[in-house]
């Protein structure tokens, strides 16, 4: 497909400006064209407004026709093929094969929310009955469900191209909810943000959609994204990236007028605590899954981690060595876009200028021009007991880095637990008694994260139906919820309730009958026809 | 009992202060004694960090213990007797019979939310099995439920001092999801409170509770309330109160360094809409039901209706002179305290002295010194395409007051409902027929509401599985959830994530035998053993 360099706009398309982008080759630093237009306020304004004037309508349509849709949005994005794939490794350096499965996923998870829509339970419909015959007063006829919120702004993030972006689970949950979307572009990736854009653009019309269930917008700078989070037609915010990006963003949603809700995902070390046992037994395991989870992607995770909990003493002393030899010996690699690359470098030159650390390996100086934004891994040490007095040291470092925090016994590790910020994961690898005597670190570890891992590493999110991918904060700014999985559609709903209405006039997940053929709770019992 | 006029700080008290406030009875204007101390920031802070010191072990408790905590508070309420009606009355001028009511429901909705807890399929558990055989990665055992969010702030509602305030909803949710609770007393009814606090403390002592599960602050002005938002420690806000008041706690929720959630219910003119041949038919009932509703309890419901679509001509007319009629010749009533009766007629001499308006009934003068807090109904009108360009009619006026908006035929009456505002509630009455065809208006007051009536009244709220007391701005600042029924429970509460742990150290409610016997979804199919 030809790409524009404009905005999707409903069913027409932004004007070309003065204000222009591009995506950079990661690889040569090379731009790649097209040039991509910035939205203007006017723009960001009919976005908005064309989302809201869809929404009555869009969320109207019988589930099985938005069910339709994504599917329909799946099977065109496949339809792009390798071309899909090419535009993105131009744009993000990332490897062929992590694209493809990250295409698989993105597929997978429009139509398992399909599926999850179709089967129709997620509403949470309940009735209790009424009884004309009450006394003092006649009890009224009360149902209630989950029904959609309007429209909702997505920004893409910078490490998922496909997954976490135009086409991916915010999106995807949205309009399985019933909610518009107005996709903001991450600038990185524009072209692959237009093509996606086009093949929700192509289903939307082809399915007759409601013109402005969908629009995306491309911007240079921060101000298209912030006046997408002020237009009064938004009613959520979904974001994924850096949480300088999701507070501002944040605060903006609550100082609206009509303050709204908003789902930012933005930093997060995942710790990773290990039993003494287990670093005695396994060290070459948990060396090699430790580099492994450490070094994939070059480091560019949500759920890379970043803290590492190991016991002081000869074993632990082993692993460190272990794991040092394996981190070193990881090949270099390229980085996402040229921002995140000289941050990361940043980031590992203030950490081995630290007098506080002890550097276990690191990349050898800044790569030289014409490499591109090559990384390398890195690996610090530090006493547990300081990185309980330096919450700086929490900083997530977006890259292939993590930092061995050595602890003095099982009170030092509960108490470097309750010192940590809250994030997205925390993992714990401990023999069978190890963990059984583990209650209070375990606690103490669910307290400040949204996935508990044990014996695993954080980094694989499965998208099912169990998966929370979320965490208090500063992990996300709303810990209620997920942007991985079914449990992800409440995100976008309220529970609205009907009080004596006429059986007919109902939506049919509550009329009496129970045409949809769903769970719901009768009078406090769970029941299905 | 003896009111103390002192916080209470877990199992402890506040100190005696300088800063004091009183309740005044709103019949003669006399202060109330004891004088209450306002708890200074060292309390606030105390009370907080008590509630958080509490929280692991208070939410690892066995849900029955929970429930059992949840009824002993009830029957402490009950075991008060009539004295703690007859300080509300005083404190509140609410009659006898409605406190009465109040109490039960109070005490009904504890008892609800114990036997939901005991129950506890509301974590919503969700199980995905793993596959070690999988390609190319083995795929991980996965498990979510909802866990407790940590200490709320509950601040009490003026117009409720039982179901609302201290022992009310919001608190019997927190608790009943396993978070602690620090409450702040409304200045209005400061000795009510104590007493609801008394229940909650007993029975926290008489059942070993950790100290801090509950606290409860006093405070002269809004400093108390906003050190209380502003401490590290807590991690929800609820309130039930002005929109002036909610907006600001929001302001100050969302500007913490950690944001957190807030609900605050705000305000809502509840709109009712009055079709044509339901106004020709029955105008005699639906003029004795409206004035019902509007003087219900001298006006002072969230649930109040502030404004009514009626449509132009002789019908419309006929109902508006019998409603008239009615509000005139209702009996004035005592309002709450001197600064709603204050607001209030001032609220209603701004609407009468509006030359855009009609009154059609309204109190003969500022009531005489000597009189209390009386106030009298009033009854409006204008035209509803003037009420759609006139934002500022669509604020509460709290107390017994409402607007008839005049609606020139459906195109009106829907042009009407569109620019309305997010409520509480909107109720439709119509014939079979014009309900039927009615659709357009439904969906736009669906937009805009929580709970939608049809052929009733907004005041009665239901407490059970399906109610949905919520809904948009500004009615709260939160539609995501409910104040009241079980549902509520989902406001404290986040999912949290357990991958590939051992079942017998998984919460109870997800190891794989399901010993809590409760509903389950199990690789994505809901069910019970």
């Amino acid at each position: 497909m030809e790409l524009t360099g404009r905005s999707i706009l409903g069913y027409g398309r932004g004007a070309e400006s003065a204000l222009r982008g591009a995506g950079v080759n990661p690889a040569t630093g090379e731009r790649l064209p097209p040039e991509y237009s910035s939205a203007d306020a006017a723009e960001v304004t009919r976005a908005a407004e064309l989302a809201q004037a869809a929404f009555s309508a869009y969320h109207r349509l019988a589930p099985a026709r938005r069910a339709e849709f994504l599917r329909a949005i799946a099977a065109g994005l496949e339809e792009f093929g390798d071309a899909w794939l090419a535009r993105a490794e131009l744009e993000t350096a990332l490897p062929r094969a992590r694209l493809s499965g990250e295409r698989t996923r993105t597929c997978a998870q429009l139509r398992l929310l399909a599926a999850w829509i179709e089967e129709g339970s997620w509403v949470e419909a309940r009735i209790d009955h009424g009884d004309p015959q009450r006394q003092p007063q006649p009890k009224p006829d009360v149902r209630s469900m989950l029904r959609p919120l309007g429209p909702v702004a997505v920004f893409c993030a910078a490490n998922f191209p496909f997954a976490f972006s135009v086409a991916g689970g915010d999106t995807a949950a949205a309009l399985a909810a019933g909610c518009p979307v107005v996709a903001m572009a991450h600038s990185a990736h524009p072209g692959t943000a237009e093509m996606a854009g086009t093949a929700i653009l192509q289903a939307a019309r082809r399915l007759q959609m409601p013109e402005g269930v969908f629009s995306l917008l491309f911007g240079v700078g921060y101000e298209t994204g912030q006046r997408l989070v002020e237009a009064p037609a938004v009613a959520a915010v979904a974001f994924t990236g850096s949480r300088r990006g999701g507070m501002a963003l944040a605060r903006l949603a609550a100082a609206r007028p009509r303050p709204i809700p908003i789902y930012a995902e933005m930093s997060s070390v995942n710790p990773v605590f290990l039993l003494e046992r287990a670093v005695a037994e396994r060290a070459e395991a948990l060396a090699a899954g430790l580099a492994a989870a450490v070094t994939l992607g070059v480091g560019q995770f949500c759920t890379n981690p970043g803290i590492v909990a190991l016991p002081a003493g000869k074993a632990g002393d082993r692993l460190a060595t272990l794991l040092a030899e394996r981190l070193r010996a990881a090949p270099p690699g390229l980085m996402l876009n040229p921002e995140i690359h000289a941050a990361y470098w940043q980031a590992i030159a203030g950490r081995a200028a630290d007098a506080g650390l002890r550097v276990l390996a690191a990349p050898s100086g800044a790569p030289a021009s014409g490499q591109g934004c090559t990384a390398g891994a890195a690996l610090f040490e530090v006493e547990a007991e300081s990185l309980r007095r330096r919450p700086e040291l929490q900083q997530e470092i977006f890259g292939p880095a993590t930092l061995l925090a050595r602890t003095q016994g099982r009170g030092d590790m509960l108490a470097l637990a309750r010192a940590l910020e809250g994030n997205l994961t925390a993992s714990v690898h401990g023999t069978e008694e190890e963990l059984a005597s583990a209650a209070e670190l375990l606690t103490a570890l669910e307290d400040r994260a949204g996935r508990l891992v044990v014996n695993g590493y954080p980094t694989g999110v499965e998208v099912n139906h169990a998966m929370v991918h979320g965490g208090p904060w500063p992990a996300t700014t709303d810990a209620r919820s997920t942007s991985v999985g079914t449990r992800s559609l409440a995100r976008f709903a309220r529970p609205v309730c009907f009080q004596d209405w006429p059986d007919a006039l109902l939506p049919e997940e509550l009329q009496e009958a129970n045409p949809r053929r769903i769970w719901r709770l009768m009078d406090g019992s769970w029941s299905h026809p």
